[in-house]
């Protein structure tokens, strides 16, 4: 889809390790059912119908492999930190109106939540991040485990991914060197209004083992039902 | 197990409906493959060792449905609020030296989080709840959705069940006639540390008819491994 309304970029980090995951291969290669979670990840991007060009950053080991997987992106080298990918991206990217940087690792997101992301953005917010209610009570801790107190629950949304933004907000946001796990507080430290829409359930983060197996489970369902 | 140094009660408050999860049963009733999550939850405790004496607090027209599934259970009609179920399975175990109070919703809870509780309290520590790092980032939000901050993810931890308090600091908390849905916060507010131990994922919350799907998965990829 290429419209005169502004062209839409996907982003997708994938230079990433993820140490916590305990796989030999970077976090974005790992596979569910021979599928990797960068392919499911573009394959939602690819689905939403609201995604004009989707672009990887990937370890330099393995540009050739990820332009396999992802044959429709552009593909870029990316970098030691995160930030360094999506300033990579982002420099693939000059002609982008609106840009979406999405975790490889939320592999199951479902294709709707880039839309309404993409919606929140036409409608005219500048930086849009899908945001869940906690469920579990949050206490405040000391370095010993000691409770500090209670955090007010709800006011606290779990962000996830597409974070999507104008695409002059997010290069100024990352115009400095430093790295940031999180587009969105960047984004807010120059003073840019951040607004939050609902997410969803299945675009948990495939962080540990038991994530990944969680992943598999539902893969799994998916193809069954 | 009945040992000199001191009983421990598991308090499993079984009364509460659970709207959220939309089924037409009470949620410590609902099944999975044939077994309620009361069930569940009661055999996590039972299977630690560490428990001397299961209590539930039931609806009161599910008192003997109860009964026939936790037979070796104290069960006692529960109250409109969660608080009044816990006082009252508090007054049916009035030889407790500490307490476990454990959501039937958390059924997939190992039964080594129940011995890791009651570990700590016998090492000395008056309240124990089980806490694991959140992977989100944490946004403060107004409640139009808009992003007032981010917060301090490495302080917070998402506390689970089961509690563990030494029995007469939770029988002061639930003196008053108030409602809690956050034991640890009574304490708390009584001025009595509180110590957070590891938690486990396993112990999510079954609270959506999302976490229920997860949860029937790894029942089912349990059984067939």
């Amino acid at each position: 889809m290429i419209d005169n309304r502004g062209r839409v970029v996907a982003l997708i980090p994938a230079a990433g390790m993820g140490t916590r995951l305990g796989e030999a291969v970077p976090k974005a290669f790992v596979e569910i059912d021979g599928v990797t979670l960068l392919e499911l990840s573009a394959d939602a991007a690819r689905r939403s119908g609201v995604v004009d060009q989707i672009v990887v950053a990937a370890p330099t080991e393995l540009i050739e492999r990820a332009a396999a997987l992802v044959p429709d992106a552009i593909v870029v080298p990316g970098g030691a930190e995160r930030s360094d990918s999506v300033r990579a991206g982002l420099a693939a990217a000059p002609d982008a109106a609106f840009v979406l940087v999405h975790d490889a690792a939320r592999a199951l997101t479902p294709p709707e939540l880039f839309a309404s992301v993409v919606t929140a953005l036409r409608d005219g917010a500048r930086a849009v991040v899908p945001g869940l209610r906690v469920v579990d009570t949050l206490k405040r801790v000391d370095a010993t485990g000691a409770v500090l107190g209670t955090a007010d629950r709800d006011e606290l949304r779990a962000v996830q991914t597409p974070q999507g933004f104008a695409a002059d907000v997010l290069r100024q946001a990352h115009s400095g060197q430093g790295d940031a796990t999180d587009d969105a507080g960047l984004v807010e430290a120059e003073g840019v209004a951040v607004t939050v829409v609902p997410g969803d359930a299945m675009a948990f983060k495939v962080t540990t083992p038991f994530d990944l197996r969680l992943a598999r489970l539902l893969v799994a369902d998916r193809q069954s039902s």
